[in-house]
């Protein structure tokens, strides 16, 4: 099956999908830090803008000393050089995508990519 | 502010994140599609794989003809040239993410990519 590949995740701390799907273009993982926790490390990427799209929960990101607060329904675009790190509140779990993509590589996209039938 | 950008997304029947958010590397929709309804077309791409992520509902897909169920948790890739359309069952609204990425762009990723502080 060479015209898509599908995967089904449960409830796990976290999940990659680059190789459980076979992408080309993106890594995108799905995570669920616990209520208290962060992120141990504080990280920036080469060549990657990430997205991040929070599904539920609440926390924080510290982005180059800045810190922005974080509920469900907020998406960020962070720069590749940018440092960050995330944390979940203290209340409750922070659930979150992080889409890694590499920067200006997208040319056409929707109408100026697609074929519609 | 260069190093990141955010917005926060309330119940629409669809928003699109690239020029909100300034992407540069994807564009990305988060979608509701209300009970019993459909996309109306079928599409296919000429550079971009997407990859559909589903946050609520259930629904089907049909790419190259052949039927997809989808329910929360389920992560498709869909090649660009597949020939792809998207339905909500009868029962419930279908809500999903559309990530578009440049087949083949991303070179390093996650650890091959990160700077770790």
């Amino acid at each position: 099956m060479n015209n898509f590949t599908k995967t089904s995740i449960a409830e796990e701390a976290r999940v990659e999908l680059h190789d459980r799907l076979a992408l080309t273009g993106a890594e995108i993982s799905v995570n669920a830090l616990p209520a208290g926790a962060s992120v141990p490390f504080v990280h920036a990427h080469k060549q990657n803008e990430e997205i991040y799209g929070i599904l539920g929960g609440e926390g924080v990101a510290v982005i180059d000393g800045e810190r922005v607060s974080l509920k469900a329904g907020d998406w960020l675009k962070i720069a590749p050089a940018a440092k960050r790190q995330f944390f979940a509140s203290d209340r409750a779990e922070l659930r979150y995508l992080c889409i890694q993509v590499k920067e200006n590589s997208l040319e056409g996209f929707t109408m100026t990519d697609a074929v519609v039938y």
